[in-house]
């Protein structure tokens, strides 16, 4: 990496980061940190000029002092930290203008030529819209008609949410590639992001013990379980627009899923990677009411823990669901009758993100007097931790030494924080993605047909817990969530891994 | 167990155990011990008889003086370890009589009979042969004809050597044979009381994820190790009678090797795990000379650790090998083509034993470029280490956290004495294989035809290396060994794993 | 085989063969024929000695007058037939005695060694026991004490029924035991001898294709069904003492089952396939009155055809099942899961015997929408067809040539008759099974362990029908027989595959 | 497919058919009476206009009478044959013009408008573009600009040469997708409606039995076999531009070869198809010299066969070949290690195409000694004969009938023109891929992507054969072939399989 870093450095061309929408939040304390820490560990380009574009008066000065806030220097004895920080500070600037005018683009446009040209002939331009979703379109249509490099590259950075079913998720990508090209434009699933997500192509793609385990006649089922031990706490207001369905299943565990499902890929291209993500998700069926179970959370017992409809910022009487599960199914030959799944809470017991596979049982068992009545709980399994506390582990079982013969299962494990060390984990999702969309690697961003794969899956079932105006199941704040969710993985004859540890 | 050991309480036959050859070493560090520590453990019916039995004169004092000097109460706060021990030493007694008597085992069937008759009806017994082997058939007929139990079952325990090579071995079978039954005959090989060797089929049979990997087409190959930090340091005598080969290889890591590689049996009873020991050592073609790499070591580079020969009770210029290395073919349709390695040495760099099975290269590598060129070190190793320290570790590619994609080779790993705490792993193996006597369950004994089979696959070799008076390669006392063992590997394309760690 | 017989005609030993129960249908019929045409092919040795032995008066010259009669020369224009029977009846001798008598067969005996005597100096001798079987035990003590061969070995044959249950089998086994070794005893079961039940070893492990598709992922379930068009037809009385599954089903399919099911064995030797033989058939689980159906035959809708109870040697209201189908279950790593269905038939509306291996539906199958509502009958089928009219096929689904796409099921096909001729399918299994006794080849007989295997699984279900009086299920002469054979498959979501052809 | 064809008739739309280049070879045999034969079963809607196109001058009539030459009514007795040629050739106009030109066009296209027009207000557009590959481009501009229909749909067919290379494929491609888009090109292999081609993915995706033996650890190899028995034959002009590996392997070969390796499509769509197609391509390395073998063929012995360069359309000491063999590598998987061997070539012993899937031996094989030294001889094989003859075979190891056991090789086999009929295999690969067309079905078609890839691994070959002037090894008119292609399937350990039938 280290070496990556300084080829960039002799690149003679420049790069130019656009951050539009420069006083909101995700840019003050996720954007502005991230372009630090990579300029930090060396994998910027020799010269670059970093924009923040946002509605607000402010000039250079102002605008420096309000993201140096959020620069910390991550490590403690970050050596030359603050060196460091004053050249990149010295390289930040702001632009004042509107988001939906061509004018403001093309004068911000201007700014960025006479800057570059004092630096190199080419230039490429990363213009990061952390703006809201309805003024994506205009966003692009002034990139792409004031602000787009002449002299090297353009591309936009996007995040979710992509839409809010099929329709108009496909209205904004049609508009979006009105103006722009599916290369130019990088859409952020900040979890494709994360360690043990990433970590998954090189699990099952450079290990061989895997691939011949990996379907439907060894594997079980598949459990992709997403868990906040918070409620909305009064930032209901965006939130229930959406609901967690659109908020974390549609997109997180569903490439997490993606991911973990896809057939080989030709290579590690990004295009191939999300041609096989694609045919993956093309080959489930969409999600019927049959396999949804919806909660929403209540107070808890002691009345202490707020419900969801107590958030001021939540509409009265509104039946959206904080928690969902549901079982998707693969109609091909690897995954053919293996249930898929999937759910995800807020306000639960638990902040956690995981991944079980349970394997099947052993045809034949020899084993069988020995293992007792519990024979879901000796089933192998392999769990990976996404967060918090990244780890892997395969659960086996195993003779208990000591005299006699009793077996119990244990774990091979691997906790990353023991393993590699903190230090390690440190870099975040965004340093990633933006170094990512940096080197043109769309290995981890959304392509549009993928997109809209993912939308089949879940508009059917959007539309209809709308127009049926469905119950949520209520459970109570740092619960488990509803017990309906039981009895949906019970309707697969298998139970959820989380509930056993 | 406790349960069991209840259970065994209550039974009303007593049982009656004689120490033959109880003056000597192995009684007294080994056996007595363990005959303590399953009594101390509630394993013991309810009434019992200890007898000593060699030639010296000794009366039952003398001799509980003797034997109590090792019976040590292993946890230091062992409760009520003195009273037990008491009672213990109370039903020792001692008998002094010839090995090659009838007469002798007549009169002590007499006491037996004495003793017993105060307890029970019904009275088992249960004879261990702690002597040499050329005596082991006077003392069989001696029980035979003299001392058997009249009315319960007799059982006598053996312990290798078993011959020198089939001839001899079928000799001493069929003398057996000839005085007692198969099921009479217990011939321990303690390494198949080790936690890890046991655990073995538990790991194979009860675990889902292992069968579909366990062939030819996903095992590149397998190896198993045994090295020893010291030499014969003045005990020499025994040793160069038998070699490396028939000491250690032979038995201990052929039976390892069997159970490693046998095909499922029909039920965990341990005739059906003894048929597929067989099946799968009859399965194997003898050993070559081409397969096979003889060492002796010599003294070390500062010359402060001796050499093989410098061991006074060596014979000047012996050949006698003090480490191999040998390669073995199971040609069924599980494992052909894969190899199967196994090194046994004395006075090496560590002292160890360890299973290695190492898997195939994955097909297609999609990461092949990002894994450099030792393509060895990355393909995946379920490693079991058997002693010191036992453990079992799966090898996979893992991504390193952080920026980028850098893969390096990690572990799920299983420390027992972690996971499971030093206190479990402290029944030693002469107490599992006593219990085992007792409770007449035959797993962990070799049978008559297990047996030849193993020396069918030495003896050609044994034979040739006698006739061609083979010269081993001379390796330094502390060393990892021959280097002619790396050939060895190298011909299959491998390479010893525990040089890579 | 040309090459053998030469071999053998060259052996210094003579051989005897002593046909008890001379005078019997079996004799005539199959036993003498099958002699003759051994010798007449080659396989006898040199010299040779043949003797009837009955109860009836008669010299030499009736008894070769009388099995003359049965002696065709099979092939028309056999060369040198006449000249060859001639002296083939020269050495065919009777001896009248008692089948209980031990003197009889010392005299019996006597008159052995004298003719060998003038042969050979070593004689080996074979008795063929073709008697009822409560004289069994008689006929070998007379073998062992008085007519066993003091110069070479001693072989006898004996046929089914060996034993009505568990108990009778063992006690038979015990009686035959205790005067004769394993070694010596050949139990035929005819089955084993047919072509394609012979062959099946060859296919399965000659063959790669078979062994990857060989288990509970890939096979739904197996077929074997036996059915005849004919009734007992005045000979019910020794059928009545047994019914159709001591008679057809716990032997001759169930040996079948074992051969199709079994494990590979270590090599092609006897005791190596029958070891495996055994093996599967303990890991069955005894057969329970839920997976079992009887039915008996009643007249035909005509009224032409009779019932069995219409058989004059049938006992009045005899329960006795002229038909049997049941589910078997093999509790092991490959068979878990796939149900075995059985099947056998009097009086039914084909002749027939075959093998039906179904294959699983396709996972994730494309074509599903184009196989149509059937889905039962588009899977794949290995059916092999032992009797009459040889074959074995493979059905697959194929794309109808011509334009649009439509799928069928069509086969890949292999007829015996087309393909070899009718000649080479004319050596009976008398014939073969004889000449494996000569040459000390026990493939296809039936150790005394698996006898005892293949009657526990069935004699639980034997003793129940017996003691509950089960009404068999009636079905016409001349049909497909019980409605209640489908509800058994039914039960396990297949369906009989004769019934789809 | 008759229901299928009354639902076109039933369409609103109307239909119009160009042939540019009608009055060239290719028409007049193939297309018009394929376009006959499609209106003979049915398939046309209930209106249609047939245009021939093309230079020469000629009136409707004159057009008549030269294509109903070639009209056969191909089934003898066809009813109303007669009556149906009439209607249809009513239907057929001719249009002179010149193909470079859009004018033309555009007075073709005005007179398709007048046609049409009575005929339906929806009028959709086939061009057939049967003429040289340098004008396509000119066509197409034509088609585009000045002839595509206003109302409904208007698609291209072309056929190959595409191009020579990479280069020169992109550059028509190019030029093609200037005027017409992905949708509206039909590029034909009239390979892929072959009936065994078309059967491939009902074979290996509708039954089960393939996909567990379709990879690297059950196959050994793959042969891909095209050979003719007649030379140029005084038409090498063409011929001799292209060369063997242009004309046949790189199109039609390597489509077979596409087809039979791809992995499963996540449906039948032809998108979804070709996917996959092109997935396995870009899998494949490019082909080295190094497994490349060409030949071309002299005088045969007899001198009455003549020699390539005997022919005087071919250019004198061409070096062009008429015959090559190559071995293909996929690297994934899948496929990893096995060999693809493709070998096509002209003036052969026999006309013959086929595709031979080689089996691995048998593991651990128990037969081995039964089987003799011939090993290749006996692994199973999967034989599809894609023409004459159509059929499809199964090699497997048998027990030859009789005494004894002797093992030989024997077919399960499906002659297509036994189980269907030879009416049944009538349906010529034109009519097939014409209604294709008509229906949108693009399953059979190549897509430029497939092209590309296609041209990738052929294009350093080609250019590497032109630049060192290759030397074609030469082989006699009517024989096997050059030996140099048993050195190359040597080279990986197998041996052709057409040469031991």
């Amino acid at each position: 990496a280290q070496y990556q870093a300084q080829e960039s450095g002799k690149s003679e061309s420049t790069l130019s980061i656009v951050v539009v929408g420069a006083s909101g939040d995700l840019a003050k304390k996720k954007i502005f940190p991230a372009l630090f820490a990579l300029y930090y560990k060396g994998y910027f380009p020799e010269t670059f000029t970093i924009y923040g574009f946002a509605r607000t008066s402010m000039d250079d000065e102002e605008f420096r002092d309000l993201i140096s806030m959020t620069l910390l220097c991550r490590i403690d004895e970050a050596e030359n930290c603050g060196p460091k920080m004053d050249t990149f500070l010295d390289r930040c600037h702001y632009f004042s203008g509107q988001y939906d005018s061509v004018q403001s683009f093309t004068q911000l446009g201007a700014e960025l030529d006479a800057q570059e040209a004092m630096l190199s002939s080419t230039a490429n331009r990363i213009f990061y819209l952390s703006v809201p979703p309805n003024i994506f379109t205009n966003c692009a249509q002034g990139v792409s008609n004031g602000a787009s490099s002449k002299t090297g590259w353009s591309r936009v950075i996007v995040e979710k949410p992509f839409g809010r079913d099929t329709e108009s998720s496909r209205k904004l990508s049609n508009e979006l590639m009105e103006c722009l090209t599916e290369d130019q434009i990088y859409r952020i699933d900040h979890y494709l992001a994360k360690e043990l997500v990433d970590n998954l192509t090189v699990l099952r793609f450079s290990n061989l013990i895997f691939e011949p385990l990996w379907n439907r006649n060894h594997i079980r089922n598949v459990q992709i379980i997403f868990s906040e031990d918070f409620g909305t706490e009064g930032r209901g207001g965006y939130f229930d627009n959406y609901g967690i369905i659109r908020d974390i299943m549609q997109n997180h565990l569903l490439q997490v899923l993606a991911i973990l499902c896809m057939e080989p890929p030709v290579s590690l291209d990004a295009e191939h990677i999300r041609d096989e993500k694609v045919k993956v998700l093309q080959s489930m069926k969409p999600i019927t009411m049959d396999d949804t179970v919806i909660g929403q959370y209540k107070k808890d017992r002691t009345g202490k823990l707020p419900s969801y409809l107590d958030d001021d910022t939540v509409p009265k009487g509104s039946l959206c669901p904080t928690f969902a599960a549901v079982a998707l199914h693969i109609k091909n030959a690897r995954w053919d009758g293996v249930p898929f799944l999937m759910k995800a809470g807020k306000a639960l017991e638990k902040r956690e993100a995981q991944i079980r596979v349970q394997f099947r049982h052993v045809p034949g068992n020899l084993y069988q007097s020995k293992l007792g009545t519990d024979l879901e709980g000796v089933t192998n399994e392999l769990v990976i931790r996404i967060q918090p506390d990244e780890a892997m582990y395969l659960r086996l079982n195993n003779k208990v030494p000591g005299l006699g013969m009793r077996i119990d299962r244990t774990k091979l494990d691997l906790s990353y924080h023991q393993e590699y060390g903190e230090e390690s984990m440190s870099a975040g999702a965004y340093e990633r993605l933006i170094l990512d969309v940096m080197q043109g690697d769309k290995r981890m961003f959304i392509r549009s047909d993928e997109l809209d794969a993912a939308w089949e899956l879940f508009t059917p079932l959007l539309h209809h817990l709308d127009e049926a105006k469905a119950q949520p199941e209520l459970y109570p704040y740092g619960s488990r969530g509803p017990i309906g969710a039981h009895y949906l993985a019970s309707k697969y004859g298998v139970r959820w891994g989380d509930a056993q540890e």
